[in-house]
């Protein structure tokens, strides 16, 4: 069987835990599995090292920004194969340019386009454990590129995909995914498996167990992924395309507070309005998530929509810039307000489960701002000050703790 | 005019530091030349690394510890790249593989084969400063490698062959080379001018200013090397072909106190003692440097040779071994002895000048335990506490200090 398993900065901060996970990934290899290991840079090293580059050059390009911060995955793997080794197994540590893991030119946030195996292959054949460097690429320059937050995740998925891997195992700090987040409900349960596109929307939704463009490219590719816990033997939890067991309408409620509502009132009632809007929200780069239009006084309309919340200031200033031009009288915003999400395969052919969710909400006395929904999920706009009551009520009334 | 500067660690230890090679690099730039900088790891960078893996593994393997090593100098030239972009000029960082530096396959100690020049030439055509990591290379597997200690010396002197620079900086902590070690000896004087060939010697002598093998490439290439302070703006030695002041007799003392001098005594006297003998220490890995034969007693024969210090158990050990088999009847071990040599192209074709130095020495009641020689230079072996006084009194009999 052929294994990807995947480590993040926290599970190889530190010599013992190095340790830990070469004993770990060695029970497998002794099994007779050819291992692959995907590591993050260890710890905080990469905060450490953008610190040092803003110490130099407050606004770094991105292409040195990449040169300096792929140093911190290429140590990580070369001390993950000292440690092997200590311990009598043969393993060999490969960075982006030897594996070669090719991505686009985008410094900082680059995409893999595709990824050379032959080494990987060797290596295994000759029975070694191998060590690959996440988060990292290199570009048609042979420059170094990094894929972005939550990069290492998609590394070990893409190599899973690129060899055919039998299962891909992403290692964290939680013991698998939960129906809700454990902080927030404490009945919350862990679930044993998952879809993709539940998991999808989890991910995109706020439950930052698996970035959601590892999970795109494990759907796409068939990987099956596996996430569990680093400290403990737990089972976790499998995302698949099919899921065995019967399914429960919803599978998991999810919780994002990374919003800002702003209202557009008041805009003239003629053709091109809301893409003059979108389109300035677009150049300054900015995602819209949920959009409600709705008519205004004196044939106007009104148009509300939410954004991440660490955008607000540049939202509003691109609105402004615009005022004048769409005709608008007034541009409201809020930022105490969070969005909550129930997911699950099982809504596709169960009318009422939004009815349910809204009904619930209602008994808990929760106001709802807005509302967006597709086929295997319901997102509600309330108040931030609302969302642990509305998530364990919706979490009870779903039966999700049994 | 194209230049090759280089920095060592001390230079480029801190931000302040950083800075300052930058603007002393951007000053070089902005009068119209094109410029290739070499740097070290930061610092203490190398050792940190080194011993974060011994606290892994005790005996980390080489090709291991060549991919943890060469993050050093890659942190330091993305950082020089940044700072150089803060004080408005572009510049670009390149690692062993973006150059690309070929080596040969020895981890820890790999000769550079051949350097591709490409990238570098269309980077500089672009009027960037070009910025390439010192001391490592990349092998015929794609793995890093690292050429030893001082390598990257002979990174920037490859650099310069191979581009046909027309200078090449090495930039330390003291000013330029001089007569002698200026900590022993107070009247010292910097040299203006000297050859490869003395700079050679000195360099193997324990002058260690530049590394040897840098000197052998630049002066097989004819690379112009010039020593300099990274502290201030002195003009400090050029090392070059031809010298065109007048020659001196001597151009510099130079001592060496890594030195153990062991003798075997009472050898057989029938062929191919000595070859076993010195065959053995080869396979121990242990360079043999000054080797004294004299006739001993009842047909026997003592061979006593100098090796470097550090290797004084290995080279007892491996002695111990053929003890026996050589039929010698005693291995004598001395510690405390030092080499003192004095160079100079101008003893070639002036007999009298090893004459000279023995009388010195002798004046100043100095014992000589062994003596070696060649065109350039004449090496004594005397008590490491003379050392001192062997320095000053030849520096002064030399009329050096003028």
């Amino acid at each position: 069987m052929l294994v990807v398993k995947k480590f993040g900065g926290t599970s190889v901060a530190d010599k013992d835990r190095i340790m830990n996970v070469a004993r770990r990934c060695i029970r497998d290899y002794q099994a007779g599995n050819d291992v692959i290991v995907v590591l993050s840079a260890m710890g905080k090293q990469t905060d450490v090292l953008i610190d040092m580059a803003k110490e130099i050059n407050p606004n770094p390009g991105r292409r040195e920004l990449d040169m300096l911060l792929t140093t911190g995955e290429q140590t990580s793997v070369a001390l993950m194969a000292m440690a092997m080794d200590v311990l009598g197994v043969p393993a060999v540590s490969l960075n982006a340019y030897q594996v070669a893991m090719h991505t686009t030119s985008a410094y900082g946030n680059a995409r893999l386009k595709r990824i050379d195996t032959e080494r990987i292959r060797h290596e295994l054949d000759s029975r070694k454990i191998v060590i690959v460097t996440g988060f990292q690429g290199v570009n048609k320059y042979d420059d170094y590129t990094t894929l972005g937050r939550g990069g290492s995740d998609t590394t070990a998925v893409a190599l899973a995909a690129a060899l055919h891997a039998d299962k891909c195992e992403i290692y964290t700090d939680v013991d698998g995914v939960y129906t809700a987040d454990p902080r927030i409900v404490k009945k919350a349960r862990k679930m044993k498996e998952i879809t993709y596109d539940e998991m999808l929307d989890l991910a995109t939704l706020g439950a930052g167990v698996l970035h959601n463009r590892s999970v795109e490219l494990a759907k796409k590719y068939g990987v099956q992924l596996v996430v569990r816990s680093s400290l403990n033997e737990e089972e976790g939890t499998v995302v698949k395309e099919d899921v065995k067991v019967e399914r429960m309408l919803v599978s998991g409620v999810a919780a994002d507070k990374n919003v800002t509502r702003i209202s557009v009132v008041g805009l003239q009632d003629k053709p091109g309005m809301a893409f003059r809007m979108f389109d300035a929200l677009a150049k300054a780069n900015i995602n819209v998530d949920m959009i409600l239009q709705s008519i205004g006084r004196d044939n106007t309309k009104d148009i509300s929509f939410t954004i991440p919340r660490d955008m607000t200031d540049d939202a509003l200033k691109a609105l402004e810039d615009k005022k004048d031009a769409l005709g608008a009288q007034d541009i409201k915003c809020k930022t105490t307000v969070a969005k909550v999400s129930i997911v699950g395969a099982g809504m596709m052919s169960n009318p009422g489960v939004a009815a349910k969710m809204f009904e619930c909400l209602y008994n808990s006395n929760i106001n709802i701002n807005m509302i967006s929904t597709s086929e295997i999920r319901v997102t509600v706009l309330i108040d931030e000050a609302d969302v642990e009551k509305a998530m364990n009520a919706v979490h009870e009334s779903f039966g999700l703790e049994d």
